[in-house]
């Protein structure tokens, strides 16, 4: 059982700390948040203010689902508020009994001219907060460490994802898969079966014509897979909320320059996951790889890796980017995915998911580059 | 052929009009605005910078795809600017020769604290506005209306959808579709065999147990799917960018509440229905069939619909919401959505798509409430 009222604890300590009296969360259509999710269980549609005085409110579209899932003080339909934001957050105030003069902090991706209207509707009796590095910064932190039921997630996410990378093997291998379609279907339904929420995200399946592309467009077709040359799978499975990330490439008889993507590929893998460490700056890991490539004139057109958790891409990130400042530590569960496009002899990637324990990487899923 | 370049003709217009230099639409993780397709033919995943003078300049993540889908003047990879927000539309100020001192409107949904970055960035040389009704706004008007083109890609996906739902009903009926998966899967792999991208939004396929649900949550399980009571399926498929949304409910044998519940719903969609009329305020037509509902005591907890097109919920909004504004005129292309949810006796909706005509209402689509 997850224990949201002890995540919810160390936000109230923060919230403290800071001297913010209310705290508000946003999950909805444009600005999807998670972390409505870990604090509060209420699968996503919602608000969630939080008081300094530990008491939770949800706001919710659906009050029938919040019934169900919610594991919070109280909760009021969004409806009751007019499904307006600025009448949601004064009446949580009133609700929450939040003193005149307090701060009140609001997501960070709130857009402009919305902070501009919470201002002119409550601005006057309260101080809206709106910031990076503040206490959604803080719940990103908490997110990004992996606490043991969300690792004892991920082993049976794991699990599963192994299960469906050996049959998608076996399947391409014996021609029972031959199109994009049939590879992206068989997870979904494999998924399912075995009692997953479905996929993580929307399954890519580049054939050879079509894996030149970072994220194939559409991400699947009806068009053939696993034919000569190379065939990217990107997928995750996502049970219990949580989802996994890899991606397989398949090779059927490459030529001279796709071998010399896979080799490069399956160096820069290794290299990769050699550096992982408990406090290795995960900026450095994705530059020592900017530096192999760099030596095969070949440039990654994406990230190193992420985190990944409820969300497909979350904290930490692990990329060569001059503002990442994500330290590896004990917990933090995440992608590597090296991965070189050729507009003319197609693309190669390789991801798996990594957790960091105590005693190092650990290696949770099992991609490969399958050769045909 | 879509013309892209015709649609910027008419920004470049309004941006003279309003006195901007340069526009910038953003597309990207977390901020997705298919405004970026509509206005270049690029899918997804980058920035594009318009400028008075009639140059249109996209920043992609993936260059590759850029120079398939793109049709624009130029094209720079973001990865030049070290994938930065704030180093791209600096140097994108400087390739499009944007003169110191002069407007540039960015997308409204900028978070405040990306706001305040790009003022310290480049406040000192431009003038930034970041605004509710503006430049942005004025696309979404113009995509509300779909042109010749447009209406010509809905018919043919409202053919291909319709296909489906009636090789849906019999199918249920039949048997072959007895879980939430095999209905959700049955609609990719069919859609894609008919040359769709795939299906514009995950379907939502909910058993009697789990129809209660506005989203049920997860959108479709293993779980048995057309059983005693009420069953709901609502999907769409993607054609050529496009989605239709469409949404059965089927009933087996349903008792006198879930009785109570069909007959009530169909009455609110024929209600809305007859309402739709150019000139006619949306927010009239869904007060309506609140009043309709309230009379049987009951609150329809979302909205009576919304515009579809790249997006699957777009302008216009159909809903009662006192800030709703949009009123109907031909070229319009919207749902009309009307539901109803039990805790105890599950949910019915039934939803199709309306193309606004000058002649008046035509409904694209065959979603019906079946009787199993």
């Amino acid at each position: 059982m997850i224990d949201y009222q002890n995540r919810r604890q160390k936000i109230y300590d923060a919230m403290a700390r800071e001297g913010i009296s209310l705290l508000m969360i946003e999950d909805c259509e444009g600005r999807r948040d998670p972390a409505l999710r870990w604090l509060s269980g209420h699968p996503q549609d919602a608000l969630l203010y939080l008081s300094v005085d530990r008491k939770s409110l949800l706001v919710p579209w659906d009050i029938n689902m919040a019934l169900l899932y919610g594991k919070v003080d109280m909760a009021i339909p969004y409806g009751e508020f007019e499904r307006l934001p600025t009448a949601a957050i004064m009446g949580s105030s009133v609700k929450l009994k939040i003193p005149p003069g307090s701060k009140i902090e609001i997501p960070p991706v709130t857009p402009y001219p919305l902070f501009l209207e919470y201002v002119g509707s409550i601005g006057g009796s309260y101080d809206i907060i709106c910031r990076e590095g503040g206490l959604h910064r803080e719940i990103e932190k908490l997110r990004a460490v992996k606490d043991e039921e969300e690792i004892h997630i991920y082993r049976r996410a794991a699990d599963i994802t192994n299960e469906i990378i050996d049959l998608l093997e076996k399947n391409v291998r014996s021609g029972k898969i031959r199109t994009e379609s049939e590879a992206a279907l068989f997870i979904e339904s494999a998924a399912r079966k075995r009692g997953c929420d479905g996929t993580g995200f929307t399954t890519l399946a580049a054939g050879p014509e079509r894996s030149f592309g970072i994220h194939a467009f559409p991400p699947y077709t009806a068009g053939p897979f696993g034919g000569k040359g190379l065939s990217i799978l990107d997928f995750g499975i996502k049970y219990a909320g949580y989802t996994t990330d890899v991606t397989l490439t398949f090779a059927r008889d490459p030529n001279a320059a796709q071998e010399k993507l896979i080799v490069l590929i399956e160096k820069a893998y290794k290299l990769a996951l050699s550096l992982v460490a408990d406090g290795t700056g995960a900026r450095e890991i994705a530059r020592a790889v900017d530096v192999l490539f760099g030596k095969s004139k070949k440039l990654m057109p994406h990230g190193l890796g992420h985190g990944i958790g409820l969300e497909e891409h979350e904290s930490p990130a692990i990329r060569s980017r001059s503002d990442n400042q994500w330290v590896l530590s004990p917990g933090m569960i995440f992608t590597l995915e090296p991965g070189l496009y050729d507009p003319i002899h197609g693309g190669c990637r390789l991801e798996n998911d990594i957790l960091l324990t105590g005693s190092g990487a650990e290696v949770l899923t099992t991609a490969r580059i399958i050769r045909l």
